[in-house]
């Protein structure tokens, strides 16, 4: 196993007393490390500042996750770095009698996850998932560990060729893969979920859209329903291993991978060069 | 730290990449052991049954989880068993890669929870909290590990006098207490929250329902909204460890906490034996 940092000493295991462990009580970022370096590093720790913001973790010491961090990546070739905070260790019982709770810090490093190139060249199958993602604006938008919706909608399907399912709310709207942010281009215009009730606000979501406003395009953040995937030009999903898979075929429908010549920005190197850590095959 | 039984094994640290600990991918009983006997054993057992098989957590070696518990609880004084089983060691993703995934069982005991006499007798105060819950029926009535709903709800009052606080769904229905089920009594009619969006379907909630038509009690399960909390007779809480509470103040309304003759169930040993691992203060 690739080494572990647990609150700055190397170890491979954490107290059964970890809130995180007994309620999901934590939060976590997956980042792409490309020659040593966490990318997208700012957009990751900005989001992992408001993810315990809003969960009321409090008492981390960022100063010293970010010197650990540093430690643990010094040398490394390509790989991914895993941030999982938990609130720490606290007693039984979901409220927090303790005046102070020290959050634990687990830091790990992963191997390069492996994909066929043709998954980002001629694009991935995808299929719609029955499992929902509950309307919950207290949780919605941050990357916490109360994860079994994504898990039982990743359980829909073994079939190897399919390399991601979207999953709608409860209302209907679709929101996201079970690891990825949604994208629908239709007539040059790009489209994504909104992320207000449910759903992970993506890293490389936030660049997508970044990028695709500095190039001109209009992008729109609305509900998104089966008639406007089914209407799409384009659909791809995004991340921040993967950078974008574009979707060629979904529950059946085939769709284009020729972008329109104004979304030459997803090819760019803020976007394309987290895929960097993963091994293609 | 009162003894704990990992796979078997007496310890205190679970590995880091437990699903549990990463996803909140798990499942849990809190259980009152009273004489060295767990309280309504096979009602637990059943939800931790339903709750495995809803949650697709297979190979669990049921008989040997028993014959764990027996000896943890042999000659054992009253106190709290928490059972804590979680999907296993799985490797990063949301996704279970691997064909054969062997469940962690953490077997924990907890010293005897205070709590003032007057919270049974004289009834709690309550309030009403603001975080809601989701509605999500593919994880409702299990007792699953992603609570971050109820913990977030438990940060909403520091007042040591409030003993719990209601929950309402994203519907607005009032579901549950953050800890416990929710009972009103109208016209000598017992009402109770359906529980098939949100919620956690208490064993003592089963029991109290059970008892209830035993003593030919009308038991209705609907939604519960806020105009039938204020025009209850009584309302109380339940959950396998306190038993019975009545709510005497929610919100800063008086309620009742003389019940119906015919309610005289509630004060049967079926229900108030729990509270024998409680430390009455």
């Amino acid at each position: 196993m690739p080494p572990v940092l647990i609150n700055g000493q190397y170890g491979d295991s954490i107290s059964v007393q970890d809130r995180g462990l007994n309620y999901g009580d934590g939060i976590f970022e997956t980042i792409a490390v490309v020659n040593s370096q966490p990318l997208l590093w700012k957009q990751h720790l900005h989001r992992l500042r408001l993810g315990c913001k809003r969960l009321k973790i409090f008492a981390l010491n960022w100063q010293q996750l970010q010197s650990e961090i540093a430690t643990l990546l010094v040398n490394q070739s390509n790989c991914v770095l895993k941030i999982l905070i938990t609130r720490g260790c606290g007693g039984r019982g979901y409220k927090i009698t303790e005046s102070v709770i020290t959050p634990n810090r687990i830091l790990s490093l992963h191997p390069l996850p492996q994909y066929p190139k043709s998954w980002w060249e001629t694009g991935i199958q995808a299929r719609l998932c029955h499992t929902k993602l509950a309307i919950n604006p207290a949780l919605a938008g941050i990357k916490h560990t109360n994860r079994l919706e994504q898990i039982l909608a990743s359980t829909e399907w073994n079939d190897p060729n399919i390399a991601e399912g979207l999953m709608q709310d409860t209302n209907d709207n679709w929101i996201c893969g079970t690891k990825t942010n949604l994208f629908l281009i239709k007539d040059n215009t790009l489209l994504t979920p909104t992320l207000y009730n449910s759903g992970v606000k993506g890293v490389m979501r936030s660049v997508v859209i970044q990028q695709a406003k500095l190039h001109g395009i209009k992008v729109i953040q609305r509900n998104i329903n089966i008639v406007d995937i089914k209407q799409a030009n384009n659909i791809f999903v995004t991340n921040s291993i993967i950078g974008i898979w574009p979707i060629k075929k979904l529950n059946g429908k085939m769709y284009s991978i020729l972008m329109p010549l104004s979304f030459k920005f997803l090819y760019s190197d803020a976007i394309q060069k987290n895929k960097q850590c993963c091994k293609i095959i």
